[in-house]
């Protein structure tokens, strides 16, 4: 059994570094802040004899030698950054969890046959730079070190000149080494769970997501003497099609979800209709078909759009990750750590992206929800109960321990 | 008669001063550029004789005698602030036709009866700072010199702050002196005279102008986990609201104005349903109870989106600028000005707000429009023809000289 109330501390040590009033997070990718949560991890990793590995996206590697390291890894892991207005738990939690299973091994003198290994991985949130999962994405081959270099924030800096800046651009090439089994430990970010009063969510795949920059290319002029008719008008094309489009996407499945979380007119002077407005959309949905749905129903509202304001709309695709199914020896190995354990659960497929989804091309993988508080997430009130963070990390220990010896 | 070429040129040359690559000019308020703008009418000002005085709020007084000083001074001007994406006649040809004026009677050596003055007022655009016409407006006693001082750019930079660094923190109380007649030339901003094929506008009064700050206030969560009905997403609000305002605004008349030039959503991030939206809105209209209608129909509106959306709108009054009519007389001098010059002409109401509407509560005034290219302001691509530029110019030369002599 693993030991919650170190686990407890760590987190709420790891959640001194960014810390907002409001009691949240803003630990955005490759910033100071995201520097001291990693030199944090660091330290506590080598503190109990880890060997530590940087990969050239700052993808931190953090072993515990078995008895036979020629044996594929069994890994663990997720994210330390935070949204600008994040919590305490989402990603933090999975790292933290890999570390207490390392450090439960360590005090009970339990060395495994196949090494262990949790990883850190780079700017998982997708807020600084997008697309999310981008460290976890070019490890898995998804995406080239070349385009994970180049994201940029929308100050301009890219993610290279940030790996550099805070000293983690590693050395290590960016691919993976064969690996055993990989569990990712993490919130359900949503209400499932709690609502089901279950403790642990066995997660069978993850839902599919499309994110978007639609660009609507207004005519400047000015708010006085233009009459409405002679005006192209960016705001009322983004209304326009912001009300179409949330309708439509409710309207099809109460699995669809759509999210505009940026949005800005540009040059932004109030009494000047603007040159444009830029949207960031998100669409998810947990089949396929559901989600190419969506896809076609954001063109044909687009086009709609376009025709009944006259303004332009631009429509980009920034990425696009295709629902997932985790590996079912993963899926039952979490299973059977659970039923051994004794915790209420339930089978489900996760809301939110995960690095285990890129993790998920290269080898097999699952995850373990515990509840958060309303099932609320990417805030800063982000909660979850001791006694959950507890249950998913013994179920971690357990599923890792069973993979190592099998 | 005015020098055309010369007004011209000096335009042109005014023009460079945070010239764009797009051809427009981006010299806004108490900027380093602005600052260039105005030390170069300073110059100008004073090759020619003209003494120079700078108030509290950065306006300018170039003032050229007449024979009896202790008469009121006849005055005109307007601004050399620009929108940030803003063209090359707005306000700057207000400022250097009264210039002209000034040069073309230094070259035919007459001296005016009451002297003459040519001002430039701050921060007319409301682009950098909110709200517009704010130099003018505590000069007329509309606004105190603490709140003029104290209006903040987006990044929190005061007016006086600004005034200081630029060196136009004058020493001069902010009130008017005793004034004869106002005049203020100007490009239309709108498509009227050119669609007329008239050359000059002589303008009545200005139509009413509200500004409001619309925030609409969410509960961030994350896009993928959170069920649609679990949400309160601002951005949905917003659309409803503005898809709702645009059409009853429309609907209402054809002489009402709706715009939303700037907008943002807090804090930002793709995957996170933002904390907040806020919206930049303009409503006009060119009667008291036609704008009276638009306010009472945004205050409906808002409480319908919030009942509709769960969403808590707070609807926050920036600024209103009611309708104003000119002087009768100074009305008069404009038309027998353009009477006797021979050039075609129509009355008509400002749509944009100007420093005369302010000047209008402490002294007699009219306006002189000049048709711009297509309607177009607040655009890089605003134009104005040489032709009509002159015209106007010389329709200022005679009403000033007629109220100076009279
Ligand atoms: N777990 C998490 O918040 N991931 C961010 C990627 C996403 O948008 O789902
Ligand atoms: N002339 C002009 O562009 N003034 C700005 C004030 C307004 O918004 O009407």
């Amino acid at each position: 059994r693993i030991d919650g109330t170190r686990l407890w501390q760590s987190l709420m040590q790891m959640a001194e570094i960014g810390a907002t009033p409001a009691g949240g997070c803003n630990r955005q990718a490759l910033t100071d802040e995201d520097r001291k949560g990693r030199d944090l991890f660091v330290r506590w990793c080598r503190e109990i004899g880890c060997e530590i590995r940087v990969d050239r996206m700052g993808n931190i590697f953090a072993r515990r030698s078995g008895t036979d390291n020629d044996l594929p890894a069994v890994i663990t892991g997720s994210h330390l950054d935070t949204q600008p207005t994040g919590g305490k738990f989402d990603g933090v939690y999975g790292v933290l969890a890999g570390l207490e299973v390392l450090r439960t091994l360590e005090e009970g003198g339990v060395r495994t046959k196949a090494p262990l290994e949790v990883v850190v991985w780079t700017n998982e949130e997708g807020a600084r730079f997008s697309p999310a999962m981008v460290g976890s994405g070019v490890w898995a081959g998804e995406f080239s070190l070349d385009y994970g270099h180049s994201r940029m924030d929308k100050s301009g800096i890219t993610i290279g000149q940030e790996l550099e800046r805070i000293g983690y651009l590693g050395p290590e090439p960016v691919q993976p080494a064969p690996i055993k089994a990989a569990f990712e430990a993490h919130i359900e970010q949503g209400p499932i769970l709690e609502k089901q009063d279950q403790v642990i969510g066995v997660v069978t795949g993850v839902q599919g997501i499309r994110w978007y920059d639609v660009t609507f290319f207004g005519t400047p002029c000015h708010a006085g003497p233009t009459p409405m008719e002679d005006r192209r008008d960016p705001v009322q094309a983004m209304a326009w099609l912001c009300e179409k489009l949330y309708g439509e996407v409710k309207a099809y499945s109460e699995d669809a979800r759509i999210t505009c979380g940026d949005l800005r007119a540009e040059p932004g002077s109030r009494n000047t209709v603007p040159e444009k407005v830029v949207l960031a959309l998100d669409l998810r949905h947990p089949t396929p078909e559901g989600l190419e749905h969506l896809h076609r129903t954001l063109y044909r509202v687009a086009e709609q759009a376009q025709e009944a304001s006259g303004v332009v709309i631009d429509v980009r695709e920034e990425w696009f990750s295709p629902p997932v199914a985790f590996d079912k020896d993963c899926i039952e190995a979490v299973d059977s750590a659970v039923q051994n354990l004794g915790y209420s659960n339930r089978k489900m497929v996760s809301g939110a992206g995960h690095d285990s989804v890129y993790i998920s091309r290269v080898a097999p993988v699952s995850m373990i929800f515990v509840p958060c508080a309303g099932g609320l997430s990417h805030n800063e009130a982000e909660s979850a109960e001791p006694g959950h963070l507890e249950a998913g990390c013994n179920v971690l220990l357990h599923a890792m321990l069973n993979s190592a010896e099998a």
